[in-house]
């Protein structure tokens, strides 16, 4: 079924399955040497495929940000899942022992009463500890060894550093992430000197990985981005092995009346808006502007003509994938098929 | 199957039917007043319910915004669609004659080339005309009498006026369109000059179309976002009939360690980001901050307890609706039902 790249409809979703999965193999060797357990966040893709093909390359499991997410990935086979955000509503809860009862489910807590209503519900509970961005997790390191001793047998401990993952200079990030773990072994240490045992430490991202793995406290990573990259990592000077763009949005020119501009067939539709825009990797040498909903503008010299093709990279790959029903398999300018993106909007 | 608001998995994007019912009515109402056609624009939407009960209430048919729209509304029986947008690339043209065998279709053009590929198509061509955006458009009255005699019989012409949707101030709202307006009666003169009668004149939206009305050069109306409201249409001075918000997100909170600050289930991937934040509208007295792709916080004093719920009104209607496969349904703190997002993310 390949067919000519051009022929896709625009705006189109397009993956370079060889460039993914080089980063897949790169970030499972990485792990391997490094002797911890890798555990990729599937809020990223929201891929039956892509989650299998991690966990074929050694991954332990993925992550899942939402109980749907998990739902249907597990419905097309995932069968080890931890999720990363607390499920807290009765119908959330009667949901989660549902799947627990299908998979091997991990979920976190950051509350005591979350604790208690999720006695017996078939998942294993993991300690959420707030790093200091205040979104989920305990706030100190005595409430997280209460916390743990209200469980009981913990799966273990969370301490996910979100706000450090984009700091641009590596250096930077480095410092920022060593301060935040020793606050992570002040954490530890309440909770064992509770008596607990803290089996698995998780956490981590693509900005992060290679630090984590070098600070030696987590022992599984959540890396999510690896996979794809985008503007915004692709902005970050990041260590570790040497991860490739395999995430594309295929456009097309609509318009073509103004000196110095053309009008494309994506907007605000097409790109997650809130971390800036696309960069243009093949097609034109311009810059985009959004244009509204459906169009976006390309700024440059010597633009392409009325139905060429322009390539670009997203700036946040998580809710641009979201926006999308499907991915456009890619080698060159062959597409080799489609893979659906299996959790799309499952955000509940 | 009626069941408690409650109970709704969430982020759930929720959708008062009665409150949109008197809006669709409303300006229904006034479009006939005025003898102005109405044309709703379904990108906002992307239902077929909706488009059918906008259709019911008088309106000559819809809008969309790309093919891929307009293809799975006239798969759900809606047989009178505008398209917005140019449609240019060879596979595009294909589909657009396929579509223009099974109803009745037209669709704006702004290039020579773009209406010679098109001649013979079977739907009908109009001019779109810039306002001055340079989105799409041809830029000058001269270029418009030249594409329109390209064309020969023109459906009409299209004017479309983004920019000026969201200017807050009725009165400087007034102004520029005032501007455009005359703008546009020079390109209508032209057309005309070259003796192609112009039996359409469509454009609009919900910041202009009384003003249009009141200008009198539009005759057929392309309003979108009055049919919920959103933010942004929120913080302008409308004139015209009064319209209600009637499109909301429920979202429940999943974190509450934090003094004045509790984290909600829903984030970047239940909101658009192009325009701001969601407003609060119902069960907490504070304000949204995004806090990534999966959570946000609110921010006030005497906030509610974990997995209490939250009521919030999206910043920009067109591309959250778009992040959903569809809308719950309600009566006050009732779920009567659900109708799909008909044409969510079909953006090609």
């Amino acid at each position: 079924m390949a067919f000519p790249r051009d022929d896709l409809p625009t705006p189109a979703l397009v993956l370079d399955v060889a460039a993914l999965d080089r980063n897949i193999v790169a970030m499972a060797s990485f792990a391997a040497e490094r002797g911890v357990a890798l555990r990729p966040h599937a809020k990223t893709h929201k891929s039956a495929e892509i989650a299998r093909r991690q966990i074929a390359a050694g991954a332990v499991g993925i992550c899942c940000a939402k109980l749907a997410e998990a739902e249907a990935l597990a419905a097309e086979g995932i069968g080890d899942i931890h999720l990363t955000s607390p499920v807290v509503t009765p119908g959330g809860i009667a949901r989660l022992r549902a799947l627990a009862g299908r998979i091997k489910l991990s979920v976190v807590v950051d509350h005591p009463d979350n604790a208690r209503a999720l006695a017996g519900c078939g998942a294993t509970l993991f300690v959420d500890v707030d790093p200091g961005v205040h979104r989920t997790g305990v706030i100190s390191p005595k409430a997280a060894a209460g916390l743990a001793k209200a469980i009981g047998a913990i799966g273990g401990v969370q301490f996910y550093c979100g706000s450090e993952q984009h700091i641009q200079s590596a250096t930077d990030r480095h410092a920022a992430l060593a301060a935040k773990t020793e606050y992570l072994r002040n954490v530890l240490d309440a909770i064992r000197a509770a008596g607990i045992d803290v089996p698995v430490v998780t956490g981590g991202g693509t900005g992060s990985f290679a630090i984590d793995a070098e600070l030696g406290v987590l022992t599984e990573l959540q890396v999510g981005s690896y996979i794809f990259l985008d503007r915004e990592y692709g902005d970050c000077e990041l260590r570790g092995p040497a991860f490739e763009p395999s995430l594309f949005v295929d456009a097309s020119v609509i318009s073509a009346n103004t000196p110095d501009m053309v009008t494309i067939d994506a907007g605000l539709k097409a790109f997650a808006t809130d971390s800036g825009v696309p960069v243009i990797t093949a097609g034109a040498d311009g810059h985009f502007v959004f244009m509204g909903d459906e169009q976006g503008a390309v700024m440059g010299k010597e633009l392409p003509a009325l139905a060429a093709r322009i390539t670009l990279m997203p700036p946040h790959c998580d809710p641009t994938v979201n926006l999308y029903d499907r991915y456009a398999l890619v080698e060159g300018d062959t597409v080799t098929g489609f893979w659906p993106v299996t959790a799309r909007g499952r955000s509940t």
